[in-house]
């Protein structure tokens, strides 16, 4: 086991920059723990020129990462370019023909394509391991593939877009809207070129997809989760949340149930004292639900260079050290196909709403929750100066089909002055 | 790779039991998992007639757990005895000259031989692995062994024993004296037989000493861990840190330093407000930091049959999927022998006292401290009915050495009437 291994790093980006400046620094550490020494044989990017702090000069270069990924000298080739389809994914697939195997960052691509991919992988006897797309640099893959692999596990829960939680948070704190924290964000450069892929959830519904599939044994289904980002969001229901004892939280859940697999993405409360609802700015944190081990907590830096770097780099030494774990926990070819199940799980919701202020009003919306089998658990109604009066219900759990009845009979009241605003209280 | 693997498990109390029954009721699921059939091929307790809620008609019994290590038809020896002499060291030998992988749970064994067993393996070609004997079905072990496997170690944290975490939140919680919560939880069956090695820090000072050899690629020293127990924290501590915005924890903290490597376990205040001060009852927290990838927490049941078995089974299904990482991430032949270096580290300190209330007394202590280098960040005195004044004062960062230059300075100022209460202050 002494043969170096080599790996071609597609990418350098922040996180290919990181993986070579970890090995630059730790080359003997790392050699120590491989078993191995790890090599950088080949990079590519798309500039040559372009200064990035790190010496290049000992590795080929290729322009085309399709080359990189096809060249004999690379064992391992690490894509960490991005883009579900295009070049990512041309290099991936050509990495897996030259009987490569594949580490990457990128769980647009893995979401969209990671079934196709490992099996093609799993058929050459390679791996496509992907701690990276997920949380940064918390080892959550690991800890669920492996270190929990003696349990059925009972739900997966996690904030895993750092740029979401910051927003939620600062919006809290500063006591500013949405849009003027969005606004802020984009100019600390914390945002995808594509806003929506952050805000509206679709980067976190990418990495809760990828989770799902290990947990349950399941096809990766992204197309079956349910997604709502925090666009809708306001100051006045984070403050309000936070008057009842809970904060708002983009968080992603995936269980199982007995209608089909429930995946969310979606802005929900979490109450305050909670490790997730005390989770500042950037950070991640993700939780792993196991029917012997419980509830275990694993929180860090879910992005930048060096926590990214730190989890790409934790692939490639299990792989210089002979792991061989399939890329979902189990072979790609026994991951089972199941139905999303769509708000499935009964959970206790927030409600907000305005009221026409005339006598009987909170009555007639108590009666409307209690005809669809809704119980209060505790009700709010503000001052207020104009015509209509702000309230606030917490209900007791309760199915979302039943709340969507309420919902529609609220507009039969004529006392309900707007749509109502409803906000998922998850139990963690 | 459809051979079944075979386990022997060695102890069929709660962590024993536990494994026997994830194997029962998920048998497919880590068959698939892990590629191939797990089995229990052999069991060995000291009593056979003992119900123990799981059926063991289907296993060899053996009486004698060296006889179990050495059988034929056992791949892996599950050592789920405890105790660092005796039968499970026995057993352990036995099994490692059989050209058997260990997985254990037991801390004590490997705190005190784990450099000796894990060479005996090695040089087999055989691993230990223990991911149960730390922090419970928290992955502690593989989050550092493998998952930061890229970075270097610079500090690893936490809070390794739930009973002395529970005893510090109960104080806290229902405003008792030390004694008697200890009593509660000797009733609860929360302390080992021997419950100093609880109280005293020695089985948490035993993760420590586990995790700071995997940290810094050092020999497991347990005899160089700074050992302070619990048992000298009282209530007015743990009320007045509360004062301060700090809580008591039992904490272990290991960090390499230009001195040689520092192992502390002893009761530290941490900001009432992080992780650590907000972690509740018999949890457990381990914070392991990297130079990559910056702080990681993780979380979750520090005991318990199910959780200690998850980790078990975590180990077994690693072996069954082919992992072979050393046992304390690098061949043991390679780990470095490292002098202990006692209090290398500076830190702020809390102090606690009882001035003679006389014109001065303040004063006289200040100089103290200021002609040690020490400067204070916050003092305060609180007001009191007898001849002397308690006074609390929380320095800025100072060395230990210095500290103990002022302790020795406050005698001869004759006006400290009792023995300072000293606590370090972690930065988390």
């Amino acid at each position: 086991m002494t043969t170096p291994l080599r790996i071609g790093i597609a990418g350098l980006g922040t996180v290919g920059t990181g993986v070579v400046r970890i090995l630059q620094t730790h080359g003997p550490l790392i050699a120590a723990r491989s078993g191995r020494p790890v090599e950088i044989a080949a990079v590519s990017a798309r500039s040559r020129a372009k200064a990035r702090g790190v010496s290049l000069e000992a590795y080929a270069w290729e322009d085309d990462p399709v080359v990189l990924a096809r060249r004999a000298d690379v064992d391992v080739f690490v894509e960490v370019m991005g883009g579900s389809e295009g070049p990512a994914k041309e290099a991936t697939e050509a990495a897996i023909a030259a009987g490569k195997d594949v580490v990457t960052a990128n769980k647009a691509l893995l979401a969209l394509h990671g079934h196709v991919l490992a099996l093609a992988a799993e058929a050459r006897g390679r791996l496509i391991r992907f701690e990276a797309a997920v949380a940064g640099g918390i080892p959550v893959i690991k800890a669920l593939t492996e270190g929990l692999a003696g349990n059925e596990i009972q739900r997966v829960m996690g904030v895993m877009n750092g740029t979401c939680n910051y927003i939620l948070t600062r919006m809290e704190s500063a006591g500013l809207p949405y849009e003027t924290v969005f606004e802020e964000a984009r100019a600390l450069g914390y945002l995808e070129a594509d806003p929506n892929l952050d805000v509206g959830g679709i980067d976190a519904g990418h990495k809760l997809s990828l989770l799902a599939a290990i947990a349950f044994g399941t096809k990766v289904d992204f197309a079956g989760v349910d997604l709502e980002g925090i666009g809708s969001v306001t100051i006045d229901d984070i403050r309000q949340a936070a008057d009842m004892g809970y904060r708002i939280k983009l968080l992603g859940v995936a269980q199982m149930t007995g209608r089909g697999l429930e995946q969310r993405m979606s802005p929900c409360l979490v109450p305050a004292t909670s490790p997730l609802g005390q989770l500042q700015g950037g950070t991640n944190m993700v939780l792993l639900e196991g029917d012997s081990v419980g509830q275990i907590v694993l929180r860090g830096a879910g992005a930048g260079s060096g926590p990214t770097a730190s989890a790409v780099m934790s692939d490639v030494i299990d792989i210089a050290r002979g792991s061989r774990v399939a890329t979902f926990g189990q072979p790609a070819a026994t991951l089972r196909a199941v139905r999303p199940a769509r708000a499935a799980v009964a959970a206790p919701y927030y409600l907000r709403m305005a009221l026409v202020d005339k006598p009987g009003a909170l009555a007639k919306v108590a009666r409307v929750l209690g005809d669809s089998g809704i119980s209060i658990d505790r009700m709010r109604q503000y001052g207020h100066d104009d015509a209509t009066a702000p309230v606030l219900i917490v209900t007791h759990k309760t199915t979302r089909a039943a709340l969507d009845e309420a919902l529609a009979g609220f507009d039969e009241t004529g006392v309900v002055a707007s749509r109502p605003v409803v906000i998922r209280i998850e139990e963690v």
